[in-house]
C-alpha cells in the first residue's frame, strides 16, 4: 500500500511532466507549487480559469457538444469573429470561469485549513467532495462564471458592437478570475504553513519545508 | 446544549413557519420533506433553482447589485420587455441556474450517503462545507447555470427575436434545474433510508420514520 507522501510524490511527478508536454495551464504552476510546498497538501487536476466557445444543446452537457475555442489567457475580437463564420451543430455558448483547484490533504485539521484560506482569497464555492487513498478531496472554487448564449443558430447575426463588448466582458471576468488565484497562491505559501515558518525564523530564509 | 434532534425539529418549526408567510420557494416543500423524513438529515436554508435578472457590474458581484426581477417557475417575455424599458445603473444580467440545498446530517455515514445520491440525481457539484453545532453541512448544486449579459448599458437595443430566445432558453435551463430536484427527491426518499425501509416492511405501508 502506498503512503500519503508516495501519492503526493507521484502527483508531483506527473504534474512536472505535464508541463513539460505543455498539459498544463500555462499560468498555474506557481500556485501548484504553493500547495506541494505545504507538508501536508498536493494538488492533483486543476484549471487556472479559461475561456470557451462550445457548440452544444445546453453549456454543462457534453453529449453532442465540441469546444470550439479554448483560451486560459484571454479572447479576442478576431477569435470570436473567425468562429461566427463557420457552421455550428447545436447552440454556441461563450463561457468565461474562474479557476478550479482539486486539492488533496494528509489529514482533517489541513482540509479545514485550506478551505478556510480558499475562501479569504474569494474561492467561495470550496468544500470537501470525498476521501480516499490519496487523503482528503477538496475542491476549490469561485463563483466566476459567465455563460452567455452567444448564438442559437447559424442564421443568426452577431453585431460588430456585440463582438467587442463580449471579448471585454469575457476578458474581464477571466482577469477576475486571476486575481483570485493569485491571492490564493500567496496566502496558501503563508497562512497556516508553521513547518515553513519554523526554518524561516530559526534559519533566517525560506526553505521549502517538504523535499520531493 | 441543544442535541442534534432539537436543532432539526428548530429547523422543521423554521421551515414551516416560512412556508406559512411565503418565504420558501413554492416548489420545494416536499423536496425539503423528504429529508426532514430521513433519520438524521434535516435541510436549512435551500433554493428549489430560479430566473434573475440582476442590475450589476459582475453577475456574482454584490455591491452596487439590484435584483430587477425573481421569479422560481420561469419568465415570460413581457417580464423582460417590462424591465428593457427602464435605465440601469450597471450592466443588465439575465441568470437561470439550478436548485442549491443545505443540508445538515448527524454523522458522516449519512454526509456521504447524501452526497452520493446527489450526484446520482445529477448534483454534480455536491460536498461538504463545514461542520458545527448543527451537524454536517453538506452543500447540494448543479452545473445548471445561464449567466447572460442581457444589455450593458440603457442605450442599447435588445431586439424581440433576442428576448423570445432568451425567454425560451431561460425557462429551459430552469426546467433542467427542476428535473433534477425531482430525481433527488425521490432518491433521498428510496435510496439508503434504512429505518423507514424497516418500517415499510413491518407494517407494509410507508411511514415517517421520525415523528417531530
Amino acid at each position: 500500500m502506498m503512503s500519503w507522501e508516495e501519492w503526493k510524490k507521484k502527483a508531483y511527478e506527473r504534474m512536472l511532466r505535464d508541463q513539460e508536454i505543455g498539459y498544463l495551464d500555462p499560468d498555474i504552476f506557481d500556485v501548484l507549487m504553493a500547495f506541494f510546498n505545504r507538508e501536508k497538501s498536493f494538488t492533483y487536476s486543476s484549471c487556472s480559469g479559461r475561456i470557451t466557445i462550445v457548440d452544444s444543446i445546453l453549456p454543462w452537457v457534453r453529449n453532442d457538444s465540441t469546444i470550439v475555442f479554448k483560451n486560459h489567457l484571454g479572447i479576442k475580437e478576431d477569435d470570436i469573429k473567425d468562429i461566427l463564420q463557420k457552421d455550428q451543430v447545436n447552440r454556441l455558448w461563450l463561457i468565461s470561469q474562474g479557476p478550479i483547484l482539486h486539492v488533496y490533504t494528509k489529514d482533517w485539521d489541513e482540509a479545514w485549513e485550506i478551505i478556510k484560506i480558499s475562501r479569504q482569497a474569494g474561492f467561495k464555492h470550496s468544500g470537501i467532495l470525498t476521501t480516499n487513498k490519496k487523503g482528503i478531496l477538496v475542491e476549490l472554487r469561485t463563483g466566476v462564471k459567465f455563460v452567455h448564449l452567444l448564438r442559437e443558430n447559424s442564421e443568426q447575426k452577431v453585431s460588430e458592437e456585440e463582438i467587442k463588448t463580449l471579448t471585454k466582458i469575457s476578458n474581464e471576468v477571466l482577469m477576475k478570475g486571476k486575481e483570485k488565484l493569485n491571492l490564493l497562491k500567496d496566502l496558501v505559501s503563508s497562512v497556516g504553513n508553521d513547518s515553513m515558518q519554523l526554518r524561516k525564523d530559526s534559519e533566517g530564509k525560506i526553505k521549502l519545508n517538504n523535499k520531493i
